[in-house]
């Protein structure tokens, strides 16, 4: 009672603002079935405790700047689970080897694709950003040589709008999923949850073009997140023979219209994302694997590393390419980004303490970062909820101010002269890339601030990482410039834009870094530049807490495998200091978004409630006959929005001695299914089971994989409303089952290990009359917040030793 | 009846031989219960085809050469299920926060301990082989230059004898299950099945001396391999309070009392031995993740890099120490043991030819090695199986044999003029390592063949991988190379000392590469040493099918991160090619163990079959009142082999309106508990149920928790046989279920992804009268070729679509 008007009390709050279709109310779990909906429950117990926020953000959209109000649609769950029906056991046993061969190849051939695609549009996004960002810095820094700073400044400013409003438009008014990095949405996917519109091909598009006009307009973002989902797009398009209204319906292609195939897909093209992002084939697969990946497999494993291993080859191609000179600005630099090999690892086993240090304190940023963007996200929903004007003005605004960040305050800036040991073709430079750049300086000067801030994002890391240069920044400059990057790295993300978080931790990360390097200068002989990444690393594991795949990533970026030891226990000890204040940076966006994540790992107090328990506040469940009469099919469409039927069968005489009516549980249908049953008006005359030939003739497997289409759609005349329907051949008759008395921890388990999304529960003793299956679980029933709205005295704080 | 037959003609076959205690002789599947019994009960449907050796190897021992005839014994599944009843939930409800705590950081500070002492044992063997061989070379290299060829050769055998044979009277004598590698037993052992005698303190030390031994001996054996089972022994100790009889019983030890804990740490454990033998941290990590583990979650993941952690830190301590002199001949080289990042690599995308050409080989030649080794494997069990006088001559012949080629080999190469641009201290060289060495050859000349042979392993693969020398080898020298370890490689593994594959592999594999960079050297570009490290990871690659791993291994091996791309494309050609011929040969091992794996995919055939099937042709299950008397309970133990027992319970009458006598599955209770109970005379004088507080006194967690215990130790009077026990505290109130319709497929995935030991079949209809759980399927129930011999039509050869 209490959990309803809370929900009406939020209705109202919705009917104030605009745009709901497609949103369903069905929510609470006590008088409503709570399958496949998008809303959290009960605000209080979100781990973030944002009772305000929440309540208003509970509906879901693709776009973390605008959790209410842009697009809001309800969310489905993907089918992982295997359909074992009739017609896809006959259409599998049909299958002759040769396609079984096909099969195989075009898997493999779809993997190649991915890596080939994603290298060829990473590289064309690298030659757009360095030329577009090159010739922009190139032309500011001819204005100051000439001494006309304001319009040197009028110019760069002017462009810098023009690039991020490109962006911004286009996230906007065509793709507003195309906004921020994608990765939480993949890994929500990956874990089952279907983000609408997420793997267009207009996404692809707007984040490609957007992605280019934001990092060449010098916002603190990165290209790394949005290449990520440029992958994921990629996969998923190719997967489904291409773009949703132009497909390719080739037969060979039939095989991979499933979730399964398609979630393996995307992994890949997740993996070849960061692989072309930081050119770490393996930091790809591991980061595919630790971080975005539920499950797992050591075929996957290799179908992706094959994919990886495709994008480097591209790139290297390129990049041989470019050496020549073809590229315009692009060019110099090979497969290593950030190399730092060149500097001698001397370190001892004393050098610890510094390297504790260093982790220490980027574990308590990490989640001081992560808290602190989390209110700043919270604000930005606000501003952006208010409509499209309000979300471009957002964006200008913020690259407005990067702009005059970047261009202004360089002039606070000391000028060195230039160490004469260095040739005049090094120091000072005038050209787009290099470190000690001349800027407003005299001859033989440089202006450390201008070489970290006037320059491009891959650039600044490239000098912050220099190595070998102790005394090249004033510590003054460093302190600017990890401040200024401390503001933009939070203000910047929440725009409307695609956006990476990687780079902005990074550069945060390495200011950090060069900063306790020069604190620390007497007491270690690790050189600044190491400093510098061990303070990136340190920043990104207290903030999205991953390890292996960071420890690779930064192992292929600098080349420097000496650097491994040290670099581990910094991601360690940063991961650790940042796991007991917040959770991951992923995570927290996942919540704001109020993905319905099935975690890794149940609650301890989950233990104590059996899934009867869960059953018992649900409504009942609405079953099936085997052959089913229409109206009560399109009764039960109609009036429930339940994703899945449990069919029954009354015919069944037990194989015992004792001959009475039994009633047996033939399995579980799908809505889909049903609604392409009355679309297609496969009904018959009289109650009767269907003949093998019938099911072939009639349906065949690859009619059922499509997912479209709705119950309102569907026109039934009156006359068809009294025919029949045979389920049998397209029910599903090997569903996953628990006992009511199986503790909810273990189902949890269950569902996830397995990838389920419906589980039927079943009674644990035998009696005649008495329905086989008493309930059905959904993804929405096992989430932790949702159980402890319905049992709040369960809650107890008591620790998480199952957790690890 | 025709499979009863063959079980008898067997056992006829086995009175023949000698000692076959425990072993267990009711397999068949229509007449016996399948549960935890080690034989393969259809040797024609071994993949392997060998019907008459199976036959004989029907039996289980953790020593390669000795399938029958030595420590025979039958193994048990692990219970990595949570037991979740009354007792446990009241254990863990009872722990205090600080409890908690406690567990957390204990599982941390093992972690760190199992890091920390595989990193000290592996240097420390490290030490003494460096050193004894190290001695020994030089000796025989006094003996050369003096020469006293006759007198070093007799020295040289004479040592490399006593070497082996203490190795070899070690694990003939004290522990048969140190011999050969233990990783798949390891692997065994982490999918759930309990190899007897594997991870004890005997095992450790004969593995740790056995080891040193056999590697001094230059026997062409690597330590990797045992170091992997020493970090999973000291682990598996570690975690249970010390060795068998000397366990610390400290309180905060018991929570580590259980499979699950246990199979952690044995998974740190292995990979720091990983790490600890390539100083591969990251290798290690993804070494125990591809091909160990069968379940990984992200926590582990994270404790496992902390243990690798570890293990760097000390190595690299110890490599400081060294550094000044003090560790005898041990001192030189740094973290990185093959290091070629002085190559500059300069391939384009032409060079992809040759190293498809390598990978394919590579494959060709793995899976060819794989067949090999099989057919020697089955010919030395025939050898080691006629006693321990036996395989001990069989070592010493191994040993014989390799002095004579190591020694004499030599004297067939050339000697060659020393390059004059190398300065007198490299070239020639008469120390224990280096390249270019004397041996015979006059003064400023040295022989290629010595350089490659008479040197420690490792040596030799520092000295083959060795770059830009493309002339130093002669084509003939390579050859003999190549052709000697060829040999040695397929004849060494066998023998009954312990040895790792690892590093034979590497030897085989560098020769080919290199012969190959001879033969293509005119059309590539790609250094010879490089080519080297390729046809290394290519025949890896081809043998064992391990990708990322192999990947990151290598990488970390030679820190060049260049290489990668390559090293990338010959891996995944080497496995695909590889595996088009034969299973990986750990898989080979596995089976020739007889060890009961469960593969990650279900065969597709299995979709065609229920649950039920399999059910149908079992014998009844035997089941348990709620309280049930105490000879009931004897006789169940007495006369069934079962490991679990299903509890029943009649009272409890269904919430519905029937109201009607009812029986309802109260859950599952394990042979062992059972045993416990009968030990501890747990019993009552009436048929009632057991209050909470009589619960709570009687028993704990932790005394259930022990596995030891057998039926026949139990002694229980006539006048106890008429008591009874409530058995509901004891009994898992949760076990996982399937419905009899469930497809064998599914069932399979349930089994292995959640990690089980039992699983109920309950009815899919409800009717009064019928038991609630009609069957329960154990991991040799799901194995395939079992099913096979009992449902031999369903073995269609149709291709293998659901595999990938």
């Amino acid at each position: 009672m209490f959990i309803c008007l809370k929900v009406l009390c939020v209705v109202t709050m919705r009917n104030e603002e605009h745009s709901y279709k497609n949103v369903e109310e069905n929510t609470t779990m006590n008088n409503h079935n709570m399958e496949e909906v998008v809303e959290e429950r009960d605000p209080e117990h979100n781990p973030l405790n944002e009772p305000l926020l929440i309540k208003r953000n509970r509906t879901l959209s693709g776009n973390p700047l605008a959790l209410v109000g842009s697009k809001v649609s309800y969310i489905e769950s993907l089918d992982y689970e295997i359909n074992e029906n009739d017609l896809f056991k006959q259409d599998w046993r049909s299958r002759s080897r040769t396609q079984v061969l096909q099969y195989i190849f075009l898997k493999w051939l779809l993997a190649f694709f991915v890596g080939f695609l994603t290298g060829i549009i990473a590289t064309l996004m690298n030659l757009s950003i360095e030329n577009i960002a090159g010739y922009k810095l190139l032309a500011v820094v001819e204005y100051i040589q000439n001494e006309r700073y304001l319009t040197g400044f009028v110019f760069f400013m002017g462009i810098n709008l023009v690039l991020t409003f490109i962006a911004a438009i286009l996230c906007v008014c065509f793709a507003p999923t195309a906004a921020g990095p994608g990765i939480p949405e993949i890994k929500a996917y990956l874990n089952g949850i279907d983000t609408p519109n997420m793997f267009g091909a207009n996404v692809l598009f707007v984040k490609i073009i957007g992605s280019i006009g934001a990092v060449s307009a010098g916002l603190d973002l990165g290209k790394e997140g949005p290449l990520v989902h440029i992958g994921s797009c990629i996969a998923s398009i190719l997967g489904q023979g291409g773009p949703d209204n132009y497909r390719i319906k080739w037969r060979w292609l039939r095989y991979f219209n499933n979730d399964r195939d398609r979630r393996d897909l995307i992994t890949s093209g997740a993996s070849s994302g960061v692989c072309a992002a930081f050119r770490a084939p393996v930091g790809g697969v591991l980061f595919a694997l630790e971080e975005v990946a539920t499950w797992w497999r050591s075929a996957l494993l290799w179908r992706t590393f094959f994919s990886t291993a495709v994008v480097v080859v591209v790139l290297r191609a390129f990049i041989e390419l470019c050496h020549e000179g073809k590229c315009g600005l692009f060019g110099a630099g090979g497969l290593i980004m950030f190399d730092v090999s060149n500097v001698s690892v001397s370190y001892n086993v004393m050098d610890i303490i510094p390297v504790v240090i260093i982790g220490v304190i980027g574990g308590v940023l990490g989640s001081l970062y992560n808290y602190l963007l989390h209110k700043v996200l919270r604000l930005y929903n606000l501003i952006n909820q208010k409509g499209k004007m309000y979300k471009l003005m957002l964006s200008l605004a913020v690259s407005l101010f990067t702009s005059v960040c970047q261009y202004g305050l360089p002039f606070l800036g000391n000028c060195t002269p230039c160490d004469p040991s260095l040739p005049e073709s090094v120091c000072p430079t005038n050209g787009r890339s290099g470190n000690y750049k001349q800027f407003n300086c005299p001859k033989g000067h440089y202006n450390d601030l201008a070489t970290l801030l006037l320059t491009t994002n891959d650039d600044a890391v490239k000098n912050i990482f220099s190595t070998n240069t102790p005394l090249e920044y004033q510590p003054t400059s460093i302190i600017i410039f990890f401040i200024l990057y401390c503001i933009l790295g939070l203000i910047t993300f929440g725009i409307a834009v695609p956006s990476g978080l990687f780079l902005p931790i990074i550069l945060m990360g390495s200011g950090y870094g060069r900063l306790l390097g020069i604190i620390m200068g007497p007491h270690t002989n690790i050189d600044h530049g190491l400093l510098a990444v061990l303070g990136a690393a340190s920043l990104m594991a207290g903030s999205m807490r991953m390890t292996v795949s960071l420890c690779v990533i930064f192992l292929e970026l600098t080349n420097n495998l000496l650097l491994l030891p040290i670099t581990m226990i910094v991601l360690l000890i940063a991961k650790t200091v940042g796991d007991s204040f917040n959770p991951s940076i992923y995570e927290i966006i996942l919540h704001l978004k109020g993905l319905p994540f099935m975690d890794a790992n149940p609650e301890p107090w989950m233990r104590n409630l059996t899934v009867g328990d869960l059953v018992d506040v649900k409504p009942p469940v609405v079953t099936l006959s085997g052959v089913e009469k229409v109206s009560n099919i399109v009764d039960a469409l109609k009036n429930t929005t339940h994703n899945g039927f449990p069919v029954m069968d009354d015919r069944v005489v037990p194989p015992t001695g004792v001959a009475s009516e039994a009633t047996e549980l033939h399995g579980l249908l799908l809505r889909a299914h049903l609604i392409q049953v009355l679309k297609k008006k496969w009904f018959l005359k009289e109650r009767r089971r269907t003949e093998e030939w019938e099911v072939r003739e009639k349906f065949t497997w690859m009619e059922l994989a499509e997912r479209e289409g709705n119950i309102e759609e569907v026109a039934v005349t009156k006359h068809e409303m009294e025919m029949f329907v045979d389920l049998h051949p397209l029910t599903n008759t090997t569903p996953f089952t628990v006992l009511e008395s199986m503790s909810v921890a273990k189902a949890v388990i269950l569902f996830r290990q397995v990838g389920l999304r419906h589980m039927l529960v079943v009674p644990k003793y035998q009696v005649t009359g008495v329905s086989p299956v008493i309930g059905i679980l959904t993804r929405q029933d096992l989430l932790a917040h949702n159980i402890l709205s319905v049992f709040p005295h369960l809650a107890k704080p008591k620790g998480r030793e199952k957790k690890n």
